[in-house]
């Protein structure tokens, strides 16, 4: 992660999955350069489908569908543009027909290329419609929430919702190339763009005891959005999930599981408080914290991390507890989860700064005791 | 391909695609086996959905629900079942979200399989949902009709059709095994049945100089659908598009293109003919016809590979002629297809028996001509 001597910053984090490798290119302010990015990495670009959050679609998706068709090169790239409404609702059956159709009266055909501006919602969505259309066409995303960046850029996991479950129906696809600029990130409100450091402090955990240390010295710089800081632990949080990701692209081996370090706690809080309640991040903080209470308390790691851990999520202006968990409501939500096996709870616990592992047959007392805890 | 010296004649024909490699076995009156061979090639077997074409749920569908159902393993299969009305609408985003709320709503989770019972229209849907839910879960093809078996049980095309354009939407998605038995085809009327045909011969005219003399030899025997032939033309039909398919797994290199001899002048005869007028290996029939008529007419290969195909053709039942083929109808149709490359024309044509190239560039006059000669 070097920055070029002309120009802006950019740290490259390069996602090394054989032929379907990628490169992410992280900016600061130098989103008017993304047109040019994309010409150059992308061979035979001849037609650009662009799908943009309504939301950011003013600011950052006009922008650029204007830039990619005054590109001068030899033959003009055809730019089609359209919108989708932000929200979870957007990633339905109905909204996927209607961009395929939309793609195909485009004039869309195999070497058309999709590119995603927005976050998860239309990163899942639009990638779904790319690995769909014509059975694959490629795929850029452009993230603009700190959430996209650090997760959902990484892994090509795309997808929709039915009407009784979320993310059950998708496809693996891997983006041809992740640009991000974090400038993006000046308008996010403080509730949402504070969530997505959840996530980033989850990495640190996880895999990286080097970059917790960094984030424990830097999180103030983070909370103020510095644009360096937040290109480093993008640039980290990427690299961390790009090495998980890399030994276990389809989910097969079960080492990709440890990217769940507090979700199974997070969907029964997000689920039993209401969607709504929680942003996910504010979720999956609550639920690193139940999951390294339950590690203290069968005696897999010690306190000195969980202090540290609670610590590092209250100076990224994150809750650490919930006063109205309820065991009782939430325990049946964790059976429910896809990652229960055979009836058994598995949790990803913490063993120190930078490793978990995974725990299977897990007591339910100690997971009752641990959201018990929780409570304050 | 050696018949097993115990139990019932199976051919098997591998198809090598590395980690998705798998197994198409062909045999002649030995469905009551299937539910068997599934268990034996499928570990971890503990939810099948089978998903049956509604004109063969009877015969072919419940049977082997039952069997499964039945199976005397130490942990019992679940079964669930459904069905899917017969043609072409049921290709359909509607139909694809019925499938998949379905799978839900059976418990469905990534260890589960989906069996699809009949021709291409439920190979294709029930593959994309395979692919689909929960970013894909194990798949078994068992084709019903003679061109499911030649055709859709290699290569791994699934999908579903948009309302302005067909099988602009879907994924490849490999099956985990294919099971063939070819008394079902006792059951098709002679014209579906003899359609079937014009798809292997065509493997013979692309990559097969031998196997065309097999099927000169024996045409009488494919009409009379006698099962060892049978077993013998599907097998080595499978074997060519796995040998094509093998080299070219997602259409990238080219090299699967040979798959479509006849296939652009088939696609423009049934749409101007009429969705119904012809079933598409009647139409394949007079497109290959129609190429090899260019490829005579250019100079590419002699008249007794013309004379070769025409009775090959006619012995088997079905039309090398088009009395009604329009030309300026045609045409449009040809260079609306999705093969086509920045506005040309590319056909793949014949050099000799067992041998075919792609021809780019071709001039319009000899398409006209190629047409008009098959007017009779």
């Amino acid at each position: 992660m070097v920055p070029s001597s002309q120009g802006p910053h950019v740290n490259t984090v390069d996602v090394l999955l054989g032929d379907r490798s990628y490169p992410i290119e992280i900016t600061s302010d130098a989103a008017d350069r993304f047109a040019e990015t994309i010409i150059d990495q992308l061979g035979d670009l001849s037609h650009v489908l662009l799908i943009a959050d309504e939301s950011v679609d003013q600011a950052w998706g006009r922008p650029l569908a204007e830039k990619l068709a005054e590109s001068a090169t030899d033959r003009p790239i055809r730019v089609s543009a359209t919108t989708v409404a932000s929200g979870e609702p957007s990633k339905s059956v109905a909204e996927f027909e209607r961009l395929l159709a939309w793609v195909l009266s485009e004039g869309g055909d195999r070497r058309s290329v999709i590119v995603a501006v927005g976050g998860g919602v239309i990163g899942d969505l639009a990638g779904f419609v790319a690995a769909s259309f014509a059975r694959g066409v490629r795929f850029v995303q452009i993230p603009t929430t700190l959430l996209a960046m650090v997760d959902s850029s990484v892994g090509g996991k795309t997808g929709i919702n039915l009407p009784a479950a979320k993310n059950m129906v998708g496809a693996f696809w891997q983006p041809s190339l992740v640009l991000i600029d974090t400038a993006v990130l000046a308008t996010l409100d403080d509730r949402s763009y504070l969530s997505g450091l959840a996530e980033v402090i989850k990495y640190g955990v996880i895999d990286d005891a080097e970059f917790f240390g960094y984030l424990e010295s830097h999180a103030g710089d983070l909370v103020a959005r510095d644009p360096e800081s937040l290109r480093h632990a993008i640039g980290k949080s990427c690299q961390s999930k790009a090495n998980v990701v890399g030994d276990d692209e389809r989910e097969t081996s079960g080492r990709r599981a440890i990217l769940n370090y507090g979700h199974t706690f997070a969907h029964a809080i997000e689920s039993t408080a209401g969607y709504g309640t929680f942003l996910h991040g504010e979720a999956v903080a609550i639920g690193m914290q139940m999951a390294a209470r339950m590690a203290i308390d069968t005696g897999m790691c010690d306190r000195a991390l969980w202090e540290r851990q609670t610590r590092l999520i209250q100076a990224c202006g994150l809750p650490t507890t919930w006063a109205d968990a309820q065991p009782d409501a939430m325990l049946p939500v964790m059976m429910r989860d896809k990652k229960v096996a055979h009836g058994k709870l598995r949790f990803i616990l913490p063993t120190r700064i930078g490793s978990v592992e995974m725990v299977g047959d897990v007591d339910e007392s100690a997971v009752r005791d641990a959201i018990v805890k929780l409570k304050k």
